[in-house]
């Protein structure tokens, strides 16, 4: 039957403006947008003149990073106002290849939210990294008809890009759409990198570099994660012009941050808080996203488009109070139910004994968090100060464990490990002693995967059996046990943001300093260093 | 070997800004855009800080109506910078069905402008219009797959879209990208029009209408035609939000005036002298038309996509002085030579004789001409003064002609006809007197397609022998033999206009009143009507 919705106060990312008006839906989609009253029928919603916005797409998320399955991340994206989820299955990807993304694209299906996928273009990350499988370009290939993928995923290898490795130019011809990962990248490397064809970058920091990588014709996708938060700093590049060519995306954000701070909604809020017009950000989280990814069937309240839309609240901020996904408000969708089962190697490390974890003397590298960044630092031990041991153990193949330095973690006492570590998610681990620390491993292993906190002598493990990455819980219990862990984390000293920090110290494709089981590893030189200068 | 353009003052349509810069070419596509001064090679070009644009591009037009073939419109497009041209071959089509979309598609091959197709949806544009052909939904289909083809032709059967019809529906289904045709639609009825994904419109005439289509998620196409003249009035629709949805176009045109006036850098000049900023009307002329049909290899000066660009004269006006279409500058570009052979069905009309032409007394029906647009107005013969008899033969199955009355046209002796006739081509004649009239029609018919101007009992002709729509000659040659022809015509009184004016009098898809061979026919109602109130 149609439904009507009449005195919507409508935002239209097409003119940029607000107008009163009144829209119908039929079968999940608009069909009628008029003036108000227009609208005759039997099903009338009157939304006294309360402020309509397309449903916001997150055009960039790897939904691994939640803790949550494909359908239960969708479940929480409608709380958020997401209706459309562009997903990068590259976490679970490095764990068990096609299997993985398989389960990803199978368990998706359920969702009550909509959910593109890019194929991961860089598994494992690097030729040097060891993850538990390989993406083939000749896997990547076997996605092309795939109903719900859309492109190819982030592509990291900017060097085999720059050299034309035929691997990864076999990757490249496979799909139109391909998302970019260049951070830092400038000059006549980056117009190199983009000449082949790739589309779109999230790693930028700065205005300088959202302005250059948006002059030279990319879409900048503003991210909002929980490592890095980089929303503010680029709220400034966008106008009326450039906001054709920008998008919000969340990237990496754990399960408690898309329920405590939110998700694209969020990502609205923290630019609007920044300077940027509402409208603005409404268009990058809707219309642009869309346009962005060839998702010619939304983005817009406009006839023939999905009828996925959000009822703000009252009050200057941006808060939404209800939800619409293809015409049915969300709070009265059925739960999707459980999650599919998702099949991964076991956990088999070799755990390394205490005085396997002594470190040489002299002038060492350490490795410095950047806050709000993945970035890191490359630092010296004869100037740096208070920094903790961190190590890297291999999952798959029982070969071995690097040490390293870490400034930035604000442990006083503990240690904390986690099965999450980007991008071939071993267990990496850091704290105080080298007791704790080989105990949290342990954890880990044990559990066959999870988030440990060791502190006094008490040992709490959120378990990650999906791969090392994910629970099957559904979220709201997902969070419940979170906060469990939080609190335990916060009698380390160290902060919220400790595993996060921790899970992208071992992403070798991010500059400047990493540690992977193999040690210390030059992100600019890509290549392995030794601990001592 | 690499080419470098060294500064230039380059326009970029992503942030809408102009900057001094210097790029590099390789295989006909840019790589490199750095600073002034910063590439260095062997193949330098220093532009001095002329202004460098990227190549224009044609969102729509009917090669046809230039009476040019393919080959030769891609030679004259280069010549008003145009490097890109949206084709849809709707007038051969009518003429010999699919056999003339493939002549279209083969002899484009050789053109040196990029020559996309839409595959025509509305042959014969009517059911009730009996053309040379008919092209179904599995001859549409049958080009799904053909590399230069890019969408469904613009969807002119509105009731067909509207009502449901099983044909129209299964032609909409063939392609993502469809244009539309929606004269006037507005409110309802073109929400249920744009429902079917129908993308853009090139038809609006008042901002009133552009703002509709744009706000309902259109792309609007600002049109200047040689009958239909609207970028001035559609001007100001375009803003820095909106730009992104416009595009120019040009659609029917003749090579004279394209010779004379201009192309897309006409739009452009009109856009100008209208208000819009040079700005503006750039990104249409660029980056949106691109992004508007997926085209994302072209639309700007970037690395990776094609080097395809103008470099102006300097002085206020917008006028190219130099063109490159992949990277080579296209004055030293070799002629395309000679056009491949169109076979279509011969010319069998029954000519009237001189009292079939009589008219009834009474009040009758007159089409009335409207200055600078294709639709016409419904006069009465008792208010109207200085009308025309106008006389459309079938030209396919000798079944006959309709006699109508026009007012407008600004005949003082003899009369023309021509072959032009859209959409079916039959001949069209309008003139002072009955033997003049039928005069012209025995030129037209017994050359085998034509335009002929009768005065002072003298025909004058310029053959069309491609369809009664085209000449296999070189551009030049043509607009030669049209000054003759309109040198003819100017001694009859008529306007340059007139045979552009004639030829959209028998398209039964605009408004209000057309003449077919049967008779006066109702675009408003869709049925013929008798010429007597």
């Amino acid at each position: 039957m149609t439904q009507i919705f009449d005195n919507a106060l409508l935002f239209n990312p097409a003119v940029g403006e607000w107008r009163l008006a009144a829209f119908s839906v039929d079968d999940g989609r608009v069909t009628i947008v008029g003036k108000p009253g227009a609208l005759k029928g039997e099903n009338v919603t009157d939304l006294s003149g309360a402020r309509v916005v397309p449903g916001l797409i997150d055009a960039h998320v790897h939904i691994e990073s939640s803790l949550l399955t494909p359908r239960e991340f969708g479940r929480l994206s409608l709380k958020n106002g997401v209706t459309t989820v562009i997903a990068d299955p590259h976490e679970i990807a490095n764990v068990s290849g096609c299997a993985g993304i398989d389960f990803m694209l199978e368990d998706a299906k359920s969702s009550p939210a909509d959910i593109f996928f890019m194929i991961p273009s860089c598994v494992p990350a690097t030729p040097l990294d060891k993850g538990g499988a390989v993406v083939s370009s000749k896997d990547v290939a076997s996605y092309k008809n795939t109903p719900s993928v859309i492109g190819l995923g982030e592509m990291m290898n900017v060097p085999g890009v720059l050299s034309g490795d035929p691997e990864v130019m076999a990757k490249l011809a496979v799909f139109d759409h391909i998302d970019g990962h260049a951070p830092g990248l400038s000059g006549e490397a980056l117009c190199r990198y983009i000449s082949r064809h790739i589309k779109t970058d999230h790693e930028c920091i700065s205005a300088a570099e959202g302005n250059e990588k948006l002059s030279l014709g990319m879409y900048v996708l503003l991210r909002e994660g929980d490592a890095a938060k980089n929303v503010a700093a680029l709220s400034k590049i966008v106008n009326d012009r450039t906001a054709v060519r920008c998008c919000f995306c969340t990237d990496d954000r754990h399960v408690d941050s898309r329920v405590r701070e939110g998700s694209i909604d969020h990502c609205i809020r923290v630019a609007v808080r920044s300077g940027m017009s509402l409208e603005h950000a409404l268009r990058l989280a809707t219309l642009s996203a869309a346009d962005c990814f060839g998702l010619t069937d939304r983005g817009m309240i406009a006839p023939g488009r999905v009828a996925d839309f959000c009822i703000l609240q009252d009050g200057a901020e941006f808060f939404v109070s209800a939800v619409y996904k293809n015409g049915v408000r969300t709070s009265s969708l059925p739960n999707p139910g459980s999650s599919l089962d998702c099949i991964c190697p076991p956990f088999s490390c070799r755990i390394p004994a205490k005085e396997e974890l002594a470190l040489p003397n002299g002038r060492l590298r350490v490795i410095g968090l950047v806050p709000g960044e993945i970035i890191t630092e490359s630092l010296d031990s004869e100037t740096a100060r208070d920094f903790h041991k961190v190590v890297s153990v291999d999952r798959y193949r029982s070969e071995g464990f690097g040490v390293g330095l870490v400034k930035g973690f604000t442990f006083v006492k503990g240690a904390i490990a986690s099965s999450v570590s980007h991008d071939a998610h071993n267990i990496i681990a850091a704290g105080v002693t080298d007791e704790e620390i080989i105990q949290a491993i342990h954890a880990v292993n044990d559990s066959g995967g999870g988030m440990a906190v060791v502190c006094d002598g008490v040992t709490t493990v959120l378990f990650l059996p999906y791969g090392g990455l994910m629970t099957p819980l559904f979220y709201e219990e997902v969070v419940t046990r979170m906060d469990d862990l939080f609190v335990r984390l916060m009698l380390t000293g160290a902060s919220p943001a400790a595993f996060m920090n921790l899970s992208f110290l071992s992403l070798t494709v991010i500059p400047h300093l990493r540690i992977t089981p193999r040690g210390l590893f030059d992100g600019d030189a890509f290549k392995d260093v030794p601990i001592s200068f």
